[in-house]
């Protein structure tokens, strides 16, 4: 029994560890292209804004414990190029230059996502950097410590955006944001997202939405990034746009594509081919709230869909029953949280979504130390179900989300979740927690 | 129509309020026997903690509020002294010394609770303290002022005995904390348990478990606790073993008593006499994990169970589901917190427990200031039923509870909550929330 997974990231490496615990006969092969596996990607803007910090400190697993002490086949710097579903087998390319040919009795495609770069002139040149693999991370750091870096443009405003800004700012440098789309946090309700705007704003950071960007040139040692009417002069561009799932592979040798360009699979993990699996920022979901597939690509999910994927394997049929689309962030003093559906994709998804926006406090009355905390809360008008929940707030935000997570994945009303038991102490919140206030308020929206 | 209300804390002016919105014109009357309405009582640690703020910050909302803006007849300094509930009359005295005997139609008993006093002699000598109204609050926090209080002794180590002990260190008073009974804290886990103590210790607070107290005797300016063999020399006792709800009225009116003297009631939280509810401390509840009656005082169950009431007076029925009994607190550097049973609790109930204790980080790998989360969870071993969790930390625990609370309230198995998506990033937590690596780990346990 082989089995070979490609890409030795969080969902490949999950899987790798743990089928190779269940059967430790089973042959278990990665294929890594490069030679890093198992590091906490997420964890690289917080490693950066920290100039003393070597970014190696994110390994938590090196190359040589899945080999020596797990048995794992880990084969770093080796492309896979193809795979052959019919004979079983994936080709490709090492970093010696030698190719390789492997057969396969069943198979784990992980091949992760890329950073999307805008189709613009001048998108290759140094100095532009893109932050999703490891590599990623020490080109930055190494760039940012070899340069006289004093200014840089971020492209793009999502989560890894947000996170670089702070940790660039943390490091005095200026940070511009700038993006095409007129609006700063699309899926975030207004009331809120102007919250965030502001934390930004008050730390310096300059946000240009609504700005295309028709091309960068070199200016010196410096980049410009030059747009209709408006030109930012910097000493690094990072490009933070999002990323897209890595499904080439997939598409190419003939597996099934789901949503956003992701490769689609089961709840089994399984693609189109019984034999060969998909997880992580690769694959696509079922969402528990709407029912439908989703492409949302974070890290818990890629290490429990890695497990899932081993069990499979080994012949344990597991089934995940979803994600609910839970995120959180940290944006300099603030704290950023979301689950479930935003408004327009509870619309998308059939929903009647009534929605209400509260701001409360963090600690009790007369407790001092109290910040706001703000709720953006959503449930369908005709049944009452809890669609999704959105927080911003200096404490308080970033676990007390998982209480309306939780609700999702059981399908709560918001007259049920009102109801909830939740722990109250004044140093940590309200006697009616922030979130039950925002739930009581709720209720007289839906019948 | 007329309502009248005993009690005029968190249960009683939550029913006053909601009742007196809703039907306007109906005759709302409040009898209280202390002049104190709408405080939060569970603040009064952390004013004591502060000799500048004046305790009646904690006052949320005064008792001409009620009276001019809302309509409510609040009689303060009014003592019920009993109920005919053949006649439907309530009788007493007010602080005048003059009698008053008023009719009602529906009545709402929220008289709450009162602190155990141990019968021994000594306990009313001046400088032993309780605290649970906000009078107790205001004649501890004068005493202080008035005297020199060096050293307090606490008896009893409960939630409000703790954050006293937090509150006295504050200002520099050194606190002795005893109880006859042999173990720290029984309800707990003992390796978490062992945290808390070493957190008190480590704070300079003397804790004497397995101390029985014989009598208090004044010396000097001073008092004394003596014990069999020992005897602690203060300036201040603080009683604190626990609260009894305020059920004799009820019970010398005929109304049935449920569990721990407490006042049974339904869900509707009506008593044994249809025409007659109760809510808050004095009144028990049923329990969603073990399908049983229970009694635990807690703030948020008061204010929820008084708008409960209103809604019934006003004749919208509505059903409490229950409470799963969540509490938090904290004790200096430290977030306590539970839901759910307790392994004793859950042997009581019919259920075979499995549990697990597991120490895991507040932060993700090689994200700086991460501290040892401790979390014990708890499932039955025969349906995988989640049946409750308690966690100790400095950070990331008041809050996280929560979605277990929620997981609760929704009878979920452990397998089930291990699938839950829960928030994610570097500085609130592993990529594996602790509640996640715990559950993972209580799954092997059961089936």
């Amino acid at each position: 029994m082989k089995f070979i997974i490609i890409g030795g990231d969080a969902a490949g490496m999950s899987a790798a560890s743990k089928a190779k615990r269940q059967i430790p006969e089973m042959e278990v092969m990665v294929l890594e292209q490069s030679d890093d596996v198992s590091y906490s990607a997420c964890g690289m803007p917080y490693n950066i804004a920290d100039a003393d910090r070597d970014i190696n400190d994110l390994i938590v697993r090196k190359a040589h414990v899945f080999r020596e002490k797990q048995g794992i086949d880990l084969k770093t710097g080796h492309r896979v190029e193809s795979i052959d579903i019919t004979e079983k087998t994936v080709s490709g390319i090492n970093s010696a230059g030698d190719t390789f040919r492997f057969p396969y009795d069943d198979m784990l495609i992980a091949t992760g996502g890329s950073p999307i770069l805008p189709d613009i002139p001048g998108i290759a040149l140094p100095g532009v950097m893109a932050l999703k693999s490891l590599n990623d991370g020490r080109k930055i750091k190494s760039y940012i410590a070899g340069h006289r870096v004093q200014r840089v443009a971020i492209i793009g405003m999502g989560y890894i955006g947000l996170e670089m800004a702070e940790a660039l700012r943390s490091r005095s440098i200026d940070v511009d944001m700038i993006k095409p789309g007129p609006v700063f946090l699309p899926w975030m309700k207004k009331e809120l997202s102007d919250i965030v705007r502001k934390e930004l704003e008050e730390n310096q950071v300059k946000l240009f939405y609504g700005h295309s960007i028709h091309r960068i040139e070199t200016s010196g040692n410096q980049l410009k990034l030059i747009g209709p009417g408006q030109t930012l002069t910097v000493d690094m561009i990072l490009v933070a746009i999002g990323i897209k799932p890595n499904s080439k592979l997939a598409s190419d040798s003939g597996l099934e594509i789901g949503v956003k360009d992701a490769i689609a699979i089961d709840k089994e993990m399984r693609t189109s081919d019984k034999h060969i699996f998909a997880a992580g920022d690769c694959a696509d979901a079922f969402h528990v709230v709407s029912g439908k597939k989703a492409w949302i690509p974070l890290a818990l999910r890629a290490n429990r869909a890695g497990w899932a994927v081993a069990d499979n394997v080994c012949g344990k049929s597991v089934e995940l029953p979803g994600i609910v689309g839970t995120a959180v962030f940290k944006v300099f003093d603030l704290e950023v949280a979301r689950t479930g559906l935003t408004e327009s994709e509870a619309i998308e998804s059939g929903f009647d979504p009534a929605g209400v926006v509260i701001q409360t406090r963090s600690r009790a009355h007369a407790h001092p130390g109290s910040s706001t905390i703000s709720i953006h809360m959503l449930a369908d008008r005709k049944t009452g179900r809890l669609l999704g929940t959105q927080m911003v707030g200096k404490e308080g935000v970033a676990h007390r989300i998982n209480a309306i997570a939780v609700a999702l994945h059981n399908h709560m009303t918001v007259e049920a979740f009102s109801q909830a038991d939740l722990a109250y102490a004044p140093p940590f919140g309200p006697t009616w927690d922030p979130l039950l206030t925002t739930a009581n308020q709720l209720i007289k929206k839906v019948n």
